[in-house]
């Protein structure tokens, strides 16, 4: 079995040198020398709230997309960032950048976005080393590298594992990520599309008034479904609500015309599942 | 001097009969007969997070607003709503709607935005009933009686009051409403115009990333300038950000290509400022 070998950045929030040792004795334990990781120094700069300035995360990213010398990048942390990278990279990308996955979710679903609308690589949600932090964080992270090693399709969203797969293409994001590249030079054509919403830590209302913003979108309006993750550790407020997630899903799907699908098993949490985005993973890889 | 006719409605969240009463006495310390306030009995509905259903909310709001008994609708409280209304009522709009002041601010921001989108009266950002709750909140609401008593120009945002007034159309808005609205058709035309901006209880990652999902909209990058209003009770993260508010919204501006015009003097808050929307306020009302 020939290496696969992982280069990770952080587009958004920097992880500790510790997450990194941690995340490499996963990888250490499960794979050997089948899985080899490299963690750009870029994760540990500090720069304010990111990992480094625009500039130093920016260069860290085209750096890794573009060595050939690495089959995927995976995202270390989200934690808000990647949408401030410099445009001006993505025209940057060559053709190593093009034959690669890049994985990630949460706030790094701006890169998977602007990625998958420009068609390079293979963009595809799953559990980042700062889920360690999590309980049973362990298990999400030797999913995303079981994932990287092999594809294995028991880390896949069960929508897309079991068989017949859906013959349809899929994307997955977070709400608020989604509500705030809609619209922007961030957004991939989502004809079509199978759409996975995951939120968390949101007051309910703040869940409503998200999704009524992606549900006036016309480019949104085009998909083929909505299927929703876990809306996880919603605030108690001063009131309750009055609807679930799922409900309210349900209510601003209807009034954009967007069938309701039914559940996605991802969200912010240890059962957060892998979903490439595009064609059903059965298709070949770019 | 005429009473000036009052109508009260909640959009969003409900008010207590309590709050209406301590409205009313201060009104009525202030003015006595000159004006009267009428809050319809949907303020105090209650279904889940909001005052009444949508179907009820959006009944009281096409009542007042079409009812020529009444001068000015004054939205009672924010807290999330606005946007549900059923969308059918504003082809029902008449004349009478067309001649009155709507005042308030956050959620309602959303009818606001609307309102002036259609060109139907004169909606105008300013304090809301529900600012009783806050510290100062007597003096907020007594200002927005004063504006709807007489226009009062020592109401106004500094930069509408002092001569001489910017020769240029103005907006209020809450920052996440903004820009949950812009690209739908909730959304005015921001040509030539200020956009002052105002947000609350929203970490500045937050704030970065609503500033830019605004900065990316292209009806937004037609805008005159943006003024920046308090970003207040700013929670505290785990890392400081790096930047302030001011330093935010004059990166995203940059970026935009929309000139930053300095402070405006509104937020969620007792100095909350009135600011009409569109032209300058010397000139005549609808």
């Amino acid at each position: 079995m020939p290496t696969t070998r992982i280069a990770l950045v952080c587009p958004g929030g920097r992880i500790t040198p510790d997450l990194a040792a941690q995340t490499g004795e996963i990888a250490a334990a499960r794979f050997g020398a089948a899985v080899s990781l490299t963690f750009h120094p870029q994760c540990f700069l500090s720069a304010g709230h990111f990992a480094g300035t625009d500039a130093q995360r920016s260069a860290a990213f085209l750096e890794v997309a573009n060595d050939p010398a690495y089959d995927a990048v995976w995202f270390a942390r989200g934690g808000y960032g990647a949408c401030r990278l410099d445009e001006a990279l993505f025209a940057r990308l060559n053709d190593a950048a093009r034959g690669k996955i890049y994985l990630g979710y949460s706030d790094a679903g701006f890169l998977l976005a602007r990625l998958y609308r420009l068609g390079i690589g293979r963009p595809v949600h799953g559990p980042m080393p700062s889920d360690l932090t999590r309980a049973g964080g362990a298990e999400a992270v030797a999913r995303a590298l079981d994932y990287l090693a092999g594809g294995a399709a028991r880390t896949l969203d069960p929508s897309l594992a079991e068989p017949p797969a859906p013959r349809r293409n899929t994307v997955a994001f977070n709400m608020t990520v989604l509500a705030c590249l809609l619209g922007t030079d961030w957004a991939p054509d989502l004809s079509g599309h199978a759409v996975m919403l995951e939120e968390v830590s949101e007051y309910l209302y703040a869940v409503d008034r998200t999704m009524f913003a992606i549900a006036q979108d016309g480019n949104f309006r085009k998909a083929a479904g909505v299927m929703l993750g876990r809306v996880g550790d919603v605030p108690e407020n001063d009131r309750p609500f009055g609807e679930t997630a799922e409900e309210i899903a349900m209510r601003w799907c209807a009034q954009a015309g967007v069938p309701f699908l039914g559940r996605a098993d991802i969200g912010h949490d240890a059962d957060n599942k892998i979903v490439p985005f595009g064609a059903p993973v059965s298709e070949p890889r770019p």
